[in-house]
């Protein structure tokens, strides 16, 4: 089918989907055609939303027996450009917006089914209104997706406790690339039946079906938490502070977050209200979040305690424990603002990086010299999930330099990261995925038997290759 | 090939594998042919025994080329026949039993790269040397390997607080069934990057490779502990004692073990020094086993305020906690001995079935019920982790029948409690896996689409056929 031929299905797909099912005009098309980064920009002849999983499966046969390739697509807050179709003109692109309802929630089974386009925001408020707690966490919150989250394993902060979405999911339904559907939504801890075709869908990117739904953990809402904005001696002390909690009360800890003092400087110095509660600026600085179910779990001694022990031995410099839900958020705020601060400040390049989490303080100190090398006058700004060995290995331009012409180094600089990576039994993509922007990586990273393997699965399962093309896999 | 043919490539094997690397001896073979229930027994030409990944690799490239069928082989500790050759004499069993070694351990980073022969106990003990936990624990774990473990995703006791053996999992090396090793010995928290694989080997029961090693996840050592057993009104109060202890301290349960009071009098009456520290028969026990890494978590005030309350509530009729280490042994062995008590008791039937957690009370009373309907006089014993939803659904035979009479019905039994665990959302086999014994089943349970991209996968990564073939898929 060459380019911009109009779609030869579009008849048949209206009059199985009916008119909020189908969008053709160009400007309801162009929300569509971007992830918000604006990294690509695709083109589609039209955007299929169907209202329910029935709806999908029959448009997605439909569309496999004439070949047409399908761009799944959730709230398009992808890092990677994981949602968007190319620019061919050929793929349709396929919101599952509608499929928007919360199934069921059992406060007793500890389990909700929702289905792919709830928001997160919206998962988590129906799981409180249960008096429960759905822990997955991340910027994004507000506009991705269960589907999206759940096709990426997204991460975030409370990974350290909880897990990823991976660990949040006991089963799925898929329409699989032929149109069929799988109901796989068990609510079972154990289920030994076979081999887990769900964890292979999770992660999958689109790229095998679509997940329609899904059964979520849930988990009792802490009653207790704690804060502390921490400044460390080095990136070594960073990660004993973490082990020195951990030995402690291994359940406590929720997040355990490292930031530079660059960044933290950044954020003092450009984000409105940025204010710091320690008074000597230092080279490293940790957020610790810890919470417990229980009301009496007595988190605040056990906080002071290990603080107190860490600054007898000259690990913690100074420290601040938030006394109020105000100043708690305050503490995040400084984390969060990272991004925001950054962009601020200039260009910058990202990366999102994992090692085991005994090799954190290693890739940052390691990363960040490489990098003063490679581009004297660089500033790394180094900051994420310390607890989980996640860490967003950013670097941001040297003062005064050209921000078009450090970018155009941002080939050499992920290269440099990623050389250390490597060495440090690391991974490439962390938490984003691989989306568009990575795929020409898999090779290297991933090639040999583990992406013939994939290319096997992925044959098998989609053989005419329809699902979400150019993504994922090389 | 026809039966008893000797095996072509035994010259080839030997000189690989060298004289401690391949058995002929009927003797020897003796052991390899059969698991511990004995449900079947086999026959192979040679038992295999590589040294290391890079041998087994070379060996399971000659098979391949010759097409010769292999059969991984653990601990023989299987309870659905899944390590074991068929009786055509053809099918090659592989031990990985000299793949034993503990290559590294990381307290820091919690994780142990085990080889896939370690015994689940040396693992423990391993990490148990280094001030670290490794969670699994089952009634075979001084027999069972971790590559068993893994791949049958082997649940046990402490599913309710730390997973099944899936989720103590990073990372896995495996030899694919043509002979190429696959190195994913990664130690990531975090790790987006393309189809989640080493989930796909966990649970396949070999039928997709050789696991022959895994990055294991390793937790803190609880330092304080508490085991309670509690006589209970009915199969609800129990569940409700589960959420009561839940909604108090969600981590702390390690362990919530269901019994009933038929298998607990036939604990009392049939095993030596077994008694049962509460004076008054019930119906309906349950265990409680609650565990914290804190010194100071207060578990016994803890523990005992929910007694108190549920005693108040009427929903536990009686209960004792265990003073010291001796009475904790002694309330974990009630339930330790259910199987070896139904044993001298009779005949039995077992079923390993699982339910949302929610619904564990229905399945005992239903099925209890229904069987007694079934088989007047039929005893019920269903016990089992009821944290997680699996409840072992045992039947005993009725008193003063015969035992062969009683087995004859083993199907019928079965059919009866499959139709309510369908019923409830319940899987057939919660625990145990599919191996040769319940391949029949999986087109009842899991036919359509699911089983057909089971098949499908299987055909990509296993096109000759020859891994553990007649396991998991009918």
């Amino acid at each position: 089918m060459p380019d911009d031929q109009p779609l030869p299905l579009l008849d048949r797909l209206s009059a199985l989907l009916g008119p909020r099912g189908i969008l053709t005009d160009p400007a309801d098309l162009e929300p569509h055609l971007a992830d918000w980064r604006l990294l690509y920009r695709g083109r589609t002849p039209c955007v299929l939303r169907p209202a329910n999983t029935a709806e999908l499966a029959e448009a997605v046969k439909l569309c496999a027996a004439a070949g047409v390739p399908l761009v799944p697509q959730g709230g398009n807050t992808s890092m990677v450009g994981g949602g968007v179709p190319d620019e061919g003109g050929r793929q349709v692109v396929v919101s599952l917006a509608r499929l928007n309802r919360v199934r069921d929630i059992d406060p007793l089974d500890m389990t909700m089914t929702a289905e792919a386009g709830v928001v997160l925001k919206a998962a988590q408020d129906v799981a409180a209104e249960a008096g429960c707690l759905f822990p997955l966490s991340l910027g994004a919150e507000g506009t991705a997706t269960i589907g999206g989250v759940l096709s990426t394993n997204a991460g975030g902060n409370t990974t350290v406790r909880y897990g990823n979405a991976r660990e949040l999911m006991l089963g799925l339904e898929v329409v699989l690339p032929d149109g069929q559907i799988w109901n796989g939504l068990r609510r079972l801890r154990k289920d030994n039946t076979g081999y887990a075709l769900r964890h292979l869908f999770v992660g999958a990117e689109g790229t095998l079906g679509f997940i329609t739904a899904a059964v979520l953990r849930l988990y009792a809402r802490p009653k207790e938490s704690e804060v502390a904005l921490c400044a460390m001696r080095d990136e070594e002390t960073a990660l004993a502070l973490f082990r020195r909690f951990r030995d402690r009360d291994e359940t406590a800890v929720r997040a355990f977050e490292y930031m530079s003092g660059t960044g933290v400087g950044f954020y003092a110095r450009l984000i409105e209200g940025g204010s710091v509660p320690l008074s000597t600026p230092a080279e490293h600085y940790v957020l610790v979040d810890l919470a417990s179910t229980r009301p009496d779990a007595g988190l605040r001694p056990l906080l002071e305690a290990v603080l107190e022990e860490a600054l007898e031995a000259g690990e913690v410099l100074d420290a601040a424990i938030g006394e109020s839900e105000a100043q708690r958020a305050a503490i995040w705020r400084i984390r969060e603002e990272h991004p925001e601060a950054q962009k601020r400040e200039g260009a910058s390049v990202k990366n999102d990086v994992s090692v085991p989490v005994s090799r954190t303080p290693e890739l940052i100190r390691r990363a960040s010299e490489a990098c003063r090398r490679l581009i004297p006058g660089v500033r790394p700004v180094p900051f994420g999930h310390m607890g989980d060995g996640n860490i967003h290995m950013n670097l941001q331009q040297p003062e005064g330099m050209d921000p078009a012409a450090f970018l155009a180094r941002s080939h050499d600089i992920m290269e440099t990261v990623n050389e250390i990576v490597r060495d440090l039994g690391g991974s490439f993509s962390a938490e984003h995925g691989i989306g568009r922007l990575k795929t020409d990586m898999m090779e290297g990273w991933r090639g040999g038997p583990e992406l013939a393997v994939m290319q096997r699965i992925k044959r098998a399962i989609d053989p005419q290759g329809l699902m979400n093309p150019g993504k994922v896999l090389p």
